[in-house]
């Protein structure tokens, strides 16, 4: 299916919030679409439209600027999702999936992301997993389909997250080794659990957010009590605070700040 | 303290959502400001400010328009609200308190509306409570107070809300009442439990939803899990959508769709 056209103010409003050079960690955006009532899907494991078509290409257009795209494999299990980039064809985005159980190899083969892999519209993942679950003898598989894999320590108690498969991974582990992998620029695109948790980390002896810019769609629909909600464990204050409007949705953009 | 001025540009936005004739029940507006993450205070009981000055200009715009202003008694006991208009002063807003135990009794000569009945600059409050916690000796408090008393069957099993208190109130006696007593259009304002209930009641032998305007105001910040959450038990639709931004908040105006 083809993009609707971009809409032109979306890209003077976006411009302050994409990319650029970082240090030792990657540039991370956050993104997600959510109803008013905060719940990106009507239920666990249930793929919801929220957006209007219009700030689906706004999706893609903000893949198109940057280098990796990062999930959780919930998320991947329940919307098999392409995880590239429509928006601009000849771009290259890697697919980035927090795995820490491994469930990719059993999974990967009959994915969209596979798939795209063998239409030439996409490229292999870099899977995260808990190193106390990967044997050397997957190396071949992951050879054949062209996955690099990043090995996490999973018994980390500071400054990990607590995966619903509750093995708990080293956020500053995986995205340092992104860099390393030459990616630059990080989006997160979910699902809940990873969202509510990098909306509450921070780097630099507590100091700063890991979060680097936040672009949320906000659709005008209630997905009601049984939704999936993204709430973070503590509150969060947002700064350089803009909202742009479409023809459904209001997209806000912001950067993290203190309480 | 004074307000801000109205952004002009509310004027128009707001226009085809305000009340107009209605016939035998009230114009309703349900009326609230959310953080992100749809919370609408920090923790039970605690007041959390969300919206920018502005947008409360335009809280106080909204309720020159319209006759009275609906609300919880939890809300009363941890807001303290004025429940006046401060917009247009010579206009007159009748609180309503939903208060099924009649709490209100032992509360209301130390509240801030009684304060500006004192004052002049409010009206005594109706009060609807649950018949079976009604007593005819507290005819004279209610005559020393000038507070009107609306009794409603507390053990209604349909079109029914269960409110905090665990009893039962029928929304349609409430608002057929009101209706009876002059008023005309009324802007619920919380707490969660009123507005989740309603977003959700229907009339009609449930073709039409019993609200008639939604006028939601977004705050850019993030309450956290331990917020008090704003999502009705069934999602619901919204048509007629127009976002208005200000300063800080995004403002939505919509009417209720079935899904």
């Amino acid at each position: 299916m083809s993009l609707l056209p971009l809409p032109e103010s979306l890209v003077p409003f976006l411009a302050p919030y994409l990319p650029h050079d970082t240090n030792n960690l990657p540039f991370i955006t956050l993104t997600y679409a959510q109803s008013l009532d905060s719940k990106i899907s009507k239920r666990k494991g249930e793929q919801t439209v929220i957006s209007h078509l219009e700030t689906k290409t706004m999706t893609h257009y903000l893949r198109s600027k940057h280098d990796g795209i990062l999930v959780g494999i919930n998320t991947v299990l329940s919307d098999n999702p392409s995880l590239n980039c429509k928006y601009t064809k000849t771009h290259t985005i890697t697919p980035i999936i927090i795995d820490p159980l491994f469930k990719m190899r059993t999974y990967y083969k009959s994915s969209r992301m596979h798939l795209n892999v063998s239409d030439g519209i996409g490229v292999p993942p870099i899977i995260v997993v808990c190193e106390d679950m990967y044997d050397l003898e997957y190396d071949s598989w992951c050879d054949e389909f062209g996955i690099s894999i990043i090995k996490v320590n999973g018994s980390s108690s500071s400054g990990s997250v607590l995966t619903s498969s509750k093995i708990q991974l080293n956020w500053m582990d995986i995205f340092m080794n992104l860099k390393k992998h030459g990616l630059n620029s990080i989006m997160i695109e979910g699902g809940a659990f990873i969202i509510n948790d990098l909306l509450n980390f921070k780097i630099n002896g507590d100091l700063d957010f890991l979060v680097n810019s936040l672009i949320v769609t906000v659709g005008p629909v209630y997905l009601g009590i049984d939704g999936v909600d993204v709430s973070p464990k503590n509150g969060v204050v947002l700064k350089d605070v803009n909202w742009w409007t479409g023809l459904q949705d209001s997209v806000l953009c912001a950067r993290l700040g203190s309480l």
